[in-house]
C-alpha cells in the first residue's frame, strides 16, 4: 500500500469511460416503455500507483461527452481533492439548473452525473488506499445491511434483450416470473409474490402512471389484500396525475400506503395535496437538487426526499442532504433507475452510513439479468444487501462482462434514454404527457 | 503504519481529558470581563496501536464530566465509526436544545462540545493513519492558507495571569501592546496597528457591547479613518443593543462595515433589522445550531453564520452546515473564543476545506501568550495560517506545557467561564444584562 503525503498523494493518471447497454425488460412508466436496453456508463480512475476506482452512472451520450471533456481536469488530481475537483467542474460546465433535469421521471443533468461518477470512483480509490469500506469514509456504518423494497412495474410480456420482448422458455423462479406480463391486479400480485420470494423484500413499491388511476389503485388494494397490514406499500404515478386526481385516489389509498410518491407534478401541487392527505408524500421529481430545497421548505412540498447520489452530486453531497433533511424535519430515502452492482454497492455504502434510514430503498436491480462485477450480482438477504466486505466499494469489475456489454452498447445503437420512442413502436400515436389523468 | 480492516480497525483504547487554564488578558465584552485565565479542555484519544489524536474545546467542569461519563462509549470504538459514536452520545446525554446555550456570548451546550472533542481527535488519528491532513478528510483543501481577522477588544491595562492585570515591563512588540489599556478610539486604533503589524491581518473586528454605543461606534469610525476603505471592518456588540439602537448605529456605520455581528438579540430582532440595513448581518448568537436553522430561514435572521466547530458538533457537521448555507444563500464564516493551537489547527483544516470562504475568520489567538503544541504558537503569514503540513491536525502536544497548564488549572480554582463575576471584582454592582442599550 502506497499512501503518500498531502499534495503528493495518489494522483489520477488515467480515466476510462465505458458506455454499456444492459438488457432491460419492457417495463412501463409514465414516460413510456423501457427500451430493450438500459444504458449505463462505467467510469474507471487509475492512480499513478495502479489503484483503480470504479463508478457507474446512468448512460447518456452527452454525459459521456462531458466526462471526456473533463479529462484534463481529472487527470493529475489527487483523489482526496474532491472540493477542488467539483469547483473546477463547475467552472468548466456551469452549474446545473433544475430546468436541465427535464420532465421525464429520470434526470438529465450533466454536472451532477459527472461529479457523482468521479467522486464515487475517488472514494473507491481512497477506500482501497486506506483499506476501509466507502461507508467508513462517510462517517462509518450505522447498520451492516441496507433494506430495499420490491419495485414492481406494469409490464408487457418479455425479457428484453436484442430482439426485445423475447422470452426464455427455460427460465425458472424469478427469472421466469420477470418475463410475465403484468398489466392488472392479478399480474402485479403475481410479480410481487415472485420478487419477494426471490429477494425477501419487506416493503413493496409499484411504479404507476402507465394506466388509468382506477386500474393502478386497484392493484395497490390487491397488494394490500394479498400481503396484509404488515407489508409497507408505496405507489408512484410519476407526477402524471392532476391535483384533483391525486386527492381522489390519494384518499382511496390513505389507509394502505406507507407513502405516496410524486402523485402530482411540481412543488406547489405537491404542497397543496400534502395539506389534504394524511399519507406522507415522497418525491424524486419535485425536489431534486439543492437549488430546489428553499422552495420545498417554504412550500412544504414533501415529507420524504428520495435522493439519488447520481443526481445529487455524489455520496458526500447525499450525506449533506441527509443533514439538511434532518434539520427541516424531512425524511431521506433513495430513488433508483435501472442499474448494476457498482451503483448498488455505492447505494449500500451510503445507506449504511446515513444516520437515519426509516424506509427501505428503491432498486431496479432484480429486473437486470446482466452484471459487470466479478462474482455476479450482489446478494440480498431478507430484502437487505449487506455492506460489501472489501475496501472501497468492495466490488471488482469483470472486464470480460464490461467488454461484452460495451459491445452491446455499440450494437444496439441507443445513445440516450427515450421511453416515448419505445412506446411508439407498440402504440404509434402515443405521446408523453406531463399530466395525463 | 497499521491500517486494518473495517470493524477490526483502529480502536480507541484510552481517553485522556485534561482541563487547562491559560493566562488571558482582561478583555471586556457584553457579559463582563475575561478572568485572568481562560479554561480549555484537551482531549487525547489513543488507539490500541498507540496512535494519539488530540482536540481542544472550551473548558467547563460539566463538559469534562460529560466526557468522563462518555468514556465507556468511546473506549473500544473504531475511530471511523463517527456516526455511531454520535448516535450513542445522543442516547446517553440527550440532544442539546437551543435553550441550553445560555444567554452569554459563549456557548454552554454539552453534547456538541463532547462530540466535537471526540470527532476532531478521531479525525486526527485517521489523518495520522492514512498520512493525510484533516483537511483532506473533509474533501481536500481549497486553499493552502486560511485568512483570519484582527480581533480587537476593549480592555483594561494588564496582561492577565495569576495575579490578574499584571504588566510585564520588559515586553516588546505585540506582547507589550497587548498589555495596554484600550477603552477609547485612540487605544483601539493603537491595538489594531500593533496587532496588524505583528500578524499581517487584512480585516479587523472589534468586540463591543462593553461601553455605550456612541463610544464604540466612534472607535469603528476611527479605525476606518486610520486604515481606509481597503480594510474590511466588523463590529460585534454581542446582541446587547435594543432594535432601535441597532438601527440607529447600524445606519451610522453602514458605509464603513463589511458586516455587523449580532447587533440585536434573537432571530426576530435580527430579521427586523436586516430588512432595514444594507450592511450584511452576521451571527454566532441568534442562529447557533441546526435546530435554529428552520426559524432562521423562515425569518431571514442573518446573512452570515459564524460557525464554530466546537458548538456545531465537529468538523464534518460544519461542512454540512456549509452546504446548508450555500443552499439557502447564507455565507459561512467562523467564530472564536480564547483558544490555543489545537483549536486553531482544526479551524484551519476546516477553513481550508470549505468550498467558499468569503470572509477572514475570527480568532482570539493573538491574545494568548501560552501554548501547548510543540514548537510554540502557529505562525501567521500576512494574516493567514498555512495548513499544517503533517498528517492529521499536524500539531503535537508539548506534554510539559500541558502539565504546567493543567497545574495552573488546579491552582486557579476556576471551573467554568463567568465574566460577570470577574467584572464585579472591579465594579461590584455590575450585572449582566441581555439587553443594555
Amino acid at each position: 500500500m502506497n499512501v503518500q503525503n498531502s499534495g503528493h498523494g495518489p494522483v489520477i493518471r488515467e480515466m476510462r469511460i465505458t458506455p454499456i447497454a444492459i438488457t432491460d425488460p419492457p417495463l412501463l412508466n409514465a414516460a413510456g416503455l423501457h427500451a430493450p436496453y438500459a444504458l449505463r456508463t462505467i467510469v474507471e480512475l487509475e492512480t499513478a500507483d495502479g489503484i483503480v476506482g470504479v463508478s457507474e452512472i446512468p448512460g447518456n451520450e452527452s454525459t459521456d461527452e462531458a466526462l471526456r471533456l473533463a479529462e484534463h481536469i481529472v487527470v493529475g488530481k489527487d483523489v482526496y481533492q474532491l472540493g477542488r475537483l467539483q469547483q473546477e467542474l463547475e467552472v468548466r460546465f456551469g452549474k446545473d439548473t433544475s430546468k436541465d433535469r427535464g420532465d421525464a421521471p429520470w434526470d438529465q443533468r450533466r454536472l451532477v452525473h459527472v461529479f457523482s461518477a468521479l467522486e464515487v470512483a475517488c472514494l473507491d480509490i481512497i477506500g482501497k488506499l486506506v483499506n476501509r469500506p466507502v461507508a467508513d469514509l462517510l462517517g462509518g456504518r450505522m447498520r451492516d445491511a441496507v433494506p430495499f423494497a420490491a419495485y414492481l412495474f406494469f409490464k408487457y410480456e418479455g425479457a428484453g434483450g436484442k430482439l426485445g420482448f423475447s422470452v426464455d422458455p427455460n427460465a425458472i423462479g424469478w427469472a421466469a416470473a420477470r418475463q410475465q406480463q403484468a398489466i392488472d391486479p392479478e399480474g402485479i400480485v403475481a410479480q410481487a409474490r415472485a420478487m419477494c420470494e426471490a429477494y425477501g423484500f419487506q416493503s413493496i413499491k409499484l411504479k404507476g402512471g402507465a394506466f388509468a388511476p382506477d386500474i393502478e389503485v386497484a392493484c395497490m388494494h390487491a397488494l394490500h389484500q394479498e400481503f396484509g397490514e404488515a407489508m409497507p406499500l408505496r405507489f408512484d404515478p410519476n407526477a402524471i396525475w392532476k391535483p384533483e386526481t391525486g386527492l381522489k385516489y390519494g384518499r382511496e389509498m390513505e389507509s394502505i400506503l406507507e407513502y405516496l410518491e410524486d402523485p402530482v407534478r411540481g412543488q406547489e401541487n405537491m404542497a397543496w395535496l400534502r395539506q389534504k392527505l394524511r399519507t406522507p408524500l415522497a418525491t424524486n421529481m419535485c425536489t431534486t437538487s439543492f437549488d430546489e430545497i428553499p422552495a420545498s421548505i417554504a412550500l412544504g412540498s414533501e415529507d420524504i426526499i428520495l435522493s439519488d447520489h447520481h443526481f445529487w452530486g455524489g455520496l458526500r453531497a447525499s450525506m449533506e442532504l441527509a443533514r439538511l433533511c434532518t434539520t427541516f424535519g424531512r425524511q431521506l430515502s433513495m430513488h433508483s433507475n435501472s442499474h448494476l452492482g457498482i451503483s448498488l454497492a455505492a447505494m449500500v455504502h451510503l445507506g449504511a452510513a446515513l444516520p437515519h434510514l426509516p424506509y427501505a430503498l428503491d432498486t431496479h436491480y432484480p429486473w437486470q439479468s446482466e452484471e459487470i462485477i466479478a462474482g455476479g450480482p450482489l446478494k440480498f438477504q431478507d430484502g437487505e444487501v449487506p455492506v460489501p466486505a472489501g475496501p472501497g466499494l468492495g466490488v471488482d469489475l469483470d472486464r470480460d462482462a464490461l467488454a461484452r456489454l460495451h459491445q452491446q452498447y455499440l450494437d444496439c445503437g441507443l445513445k440516450m434514454r427515450n421511453d416515448e420512442i419505445e412506446m411508439q413502436k407498440i402504440h404509434p400515436k402515443w405521446t408523453f404527457k406531463k399530466t395525463r389523468w
